[in-house]
């Protein structure tokens, strides 16, 4: 990995896209925030909804999803909606289940009542890294439609768990690269999905070496070059989310406690 | 019909809500735009296909259609997304029935050869007026499309048969008021979708009076009224067009042409 | 408009085709009819549900709604049924839309307690104007479903709000003309589908000028004619409803109130 | 089995329902036909379509296959449209498939091209034996489109192969019945379908005892049963199709052949 | 027919391929076989649900459903799952209603309580015979089912109606064969699936001559065979049950009743 | 982690399940094998097909992809059927994106010509660890079908660029675990798939906390446990798949090249 790597578009190896996260782009939500990482732009909304699935009713926890859409035209060519193809596309299903994970991840469930709190993240513009965009944007969402349920409950807190957020890292042409573009994402050789806590614990890693496998060396870097990465991104959605002093501080908490053991 | 009648939103009976066409938001469609009119939001993109339906094939001449749809979280409260529900929203098929009518309208499809151009009207934010601020904006895109098609196949003009717009009247509590909002609409006891030519001339009249029946009379003052209030949509689409003078010279031309008989 | 135009099945310009309305061809459903439109043919019938949407639950009131396909080979061509496409047809989505508006119109749907009249308007042949004959056919069957419930819940007379039925007009090669074949629908520069109460008022009007825009006088002819046209039809409902003395004037006062200003 | 039993519309045990069997109801189809059995009343159309299934192509042969659908209030209750199940009814694939496989028993496959006939069969009214009706409707909307097939190609006869038609009988509170009704099929130990050709051989026997099984004495009763009771419509369909002389001919012959052996 | 015949596969016209029937193939099912016929492999299970169809709904009595699927590549050539199609087959269709008939025959419906039996039957490999080969192997799960509720519910023995089983018979280039091979299937110019009862009365009859008509000497002589076939798989069924002492007694019960009349 | 660790099974951390692999368990597939690990049963094969995906028309190159699902008493309880449900499983989509992406790792592409091998894994039997037996079962049906082209297209050697199977370890109650069992992945506070081929690298990670994040120390244990688990799962590979003196040293050569650096 050689960090003066100068990429495509003028980027060192270690660097992120332009990244703009602007909270309340919407109305009507519990939560709403728009991500724009490069080219890529994400819409996102939290909608909080009174009930659970079917196999959590009655136990008084409530529960977090999510769903991933891309509108027709994000992408170079233009894809058919999943009403006319009759079957929502194997890729969102995929993508919805890793970001409703991660933002599970992120919540004392047992704290928010028999509550779902539901984030949709649909993608205007598909310009790379759709789906860790997707985490970063839906967790801003779901922290304000936190905010709803705690005052509505009369909460001390934001019933909070971890400080989630996502970043892409891949093996391109030899050399280790941070936030992959359209372009870069598709001659990768490996590219890994990193879901990560502020205090440095992962929710989620995925790597995948379909062109070519990789080596456990190769693995360790990339996981350590989104580590970094990810610093940034923690800063934008505390910025978006304006918080107050008493969240500061929970972030804070949230971010440093020590290591857990396994 | 009083003009003096202050609305909710402090609007007077004849007044537009404030309009906003901003075109090119999308780096891969052939035409796109994001219109807001007070706070509905729609975002548009236009898709050149080089293929018509089956119905069309070998005749050498060229097609427009539209898709609609609204974002789950668009509305006050979250709609299930059309695959999920395993069906498209009649709703839905109404309306983009509708959009594709209106921009056939607007077009030579005789002079833009085999190809399909797809308006794809997706709502972020829907506080009434929806489908006629798609017809709008998808009206904005579709010249752009053109302009594309023009300059491969070495037109001399756009192939454009008219400069089209849509706007929404209603009858509220016994007045005659202009761009129903949301709230608005939810009470109306007629409403009417008008879409016109730059000439005036109709392109589509739909009026609706479920809730109670209305005279011809009503009829006859909606319809003025939407005329009228077109003449700040129309600027704003030529606006957002940026029209090179030759262009502007066909949407002249196109806007003043003779009344034609019936 | 020249009255004298005679059109290719002999008609006059303000000449409907033949006209039969039966009631009663269904021994199961809580009204039917068949209309024959010249060679449009249309079977309906209603079903009283006693449930409401979702929406209007617990609020004490009714609701109607229509539902409207056509038999695969009602056409010219076979059409695949919907089921084999995977899809509701477009189309029949925006027509059903229309009839149940236009049904809604009807009705008091405060008397009528949480039931649903669900009108089913299946089509066996399609020669031009099944929307409009539809809308014509389902208020027959709905007047007596009407009945069932006034006799059921003891009311004094029938829950109606307005006596409606529907006819299509049309532009075409220059003329209006009344109530369009498929060969004229075909070709017409605009048409309307003009839903009116028998008093005079508009429910619905849905003009379209897909292939040429039209102008406000063209307008205003159609308008007219279909006035003119649906007298016919208006008595045509009448008589297969075999009105009792109490509804004939029941019919006679809706159709003769005074003019409501807008 | 006592003939003399008199059932609850009146008939005796070995007694056919009131059979009308008219032809030529649709304009558009390539054969067409209204059945009413009692109250069940069956509409069927015939289209030639001229592609034949994927395993069919290349084969110089045809196809018949057939599709069956009630409309909704065919029925005492009403049923919801299959599309809005968003699921084909298992009932109706079961009985389309039994009406295909008696069609295609009833022609001479290699000597219609490569062309399908497509038997639509939709039940306005059930009153038990639809599906038997169906068959018997069905082949004379077939032989309508032989004839446009056989003129087409310059055939010298109909490419028929067999005269088919269908009754039910079953076994009701100990009582071999004819041709049963909605309320005796409700109630029936065993019930059979059975497709006979005019020549007495079997098309498809499907007896089933799901309330209790049946002895093979009374199957054998229900068989002879079925086959009186086919005379009346195998005349039926005759009149209905006004054979020409020489098609009588060779319904004839096909009635008579000698005995085939096993 | 001639018993002597030699089959493609070496066997006799009256001859049953090898048979093995295991049960208890599935730890979590409440009842579980795999059949193997020559090479037609089924996999069957049993599940329990507290529940039954809503026409069924607070009478206190239960039902038994099937569902028949097969693997993508239990044929010759793949076949798309069910849900890519977007379609349930046809075929499947027919036959789990085949399946579903015959195993409410087998049970004493009033006394299982408002439960579902469910049986799932999934072609691994098809080679002919798989629909009767699905309701052996069903009813040995089926038993096994209602085992668990005679247990949970005290009942004094099996609710068990009649020892139900299927074999097919055809015939095959003029001669009668017991249990078709799939190569046999495709060229038999009459085929039968015949459920039947131990005590020899009949549950199904479902026979086909769609390559050509049968006689009544057929029918009643492939009705014989299957009779006569049966044996071998009844006795099959028994053996995978491993009957205690009271199961043995009441499956002989079962078997020897006295002949019904009709 | 402490390898002393017993488990509810009896297991020691770092042990395995028994496992039985069995090839050739369908006669029609291209390739086919049975995998038992401990109760978790799957049952792939593979299908040639002599086609490619759109994308790739005309490159001359191949694909693979794979199909997964859950017959509906795979598990504890019943689930329905995708086509039941209308829709296929969000958690099966995420399964077989991740056994193609693995199988497509392991064949050279280019080398087999524009067809593409379908496996299909259909779970019998979940008892936890099914997308990872999918992974290592659907391996050995796709040397069969590969053995089939290499033959097919008279190729030197099998065009196989990788030996790739997959296993699953967590962290379950503060112990790195072996191979989870269904109830120890109920509880696991993590638990990854790792695809790894014989030659020690990555094909895939996917690495979830879900209940709770987890450190990089855990993540590094647990990726070692998994090397090492796989030793004797790439064992029973070699042997279900009886390889040819040729083809073990093709494995051999596959499995011991030089590490790549990254």
């Amino acid at each position: 990995m050689n960090a003066e790597t100068v990429r495509a578009d003028g980027r060192h190896a270690r660097e992120l896209r332009n990244i703009s996260l602007e909270s309340g782009v919407n109305k009507y939500a519990d939560g709403s925030a728009m991500i724009r990482l490069g080219d890529t732009v994400v819409y996102c909304t939290a909608s909080i909804e009174n009930r659970v699935p079917p196999f959590l009713r009655g136990y008084g926890s409530g529960w977090v999803s999510a769903e991933y859409s891309m509108l027709p035209r994000a992408t170079q060519d233009r894809n058919q909606r999943d009403i006319r193809r009759g079957m929502p596309s194997g890729r969102s299903s995929e993508i919805q289940r890793l970001i409703g994970r991660s933002m599970r991840a992120a919540v004392h469930l047992g704290s928010i009542g028999e509550r779902t709190v539901l984030l949709d993240c649909d993608v205007l513009q598909a310009a790379g890294g759709t789906r860790t965009a997707s985490v970063t944007a839906a967790f801003v969402c779901l922290v304000d439609a936190l905010r709803k349920i705690a005052s509505a409950d009369g909460l001390k807190g934001l019933p909070l768990a971890a400080h989630v957020a996502a970043v892409s890292v891949g093996l391109v042409e030899g050399s280790i690269l941070l936030d992959l573009s359209y372009e870069e994402d598709k001659i990768a050789e490996a590219d890994c999905n990193v879901v990560m806590t502020g205090s440095g614990d992962f929710v989620e890693v995925q790597c995948t070496g379909e062109k070519s496998p990789f080596s456990r060396k190769s693995l360790d870097c990339m996981l350590s070059l989104a580590q970094t990465g990810l610093e940034t991104i923690f800063s934008a959605q505390r910025e978006a989310l304006r918080l107050s002093e008493a969240e500061a501080r929970l972030f804070d908490s949230l971010n440093s406690r020590a290591e857990h053991g396994y």
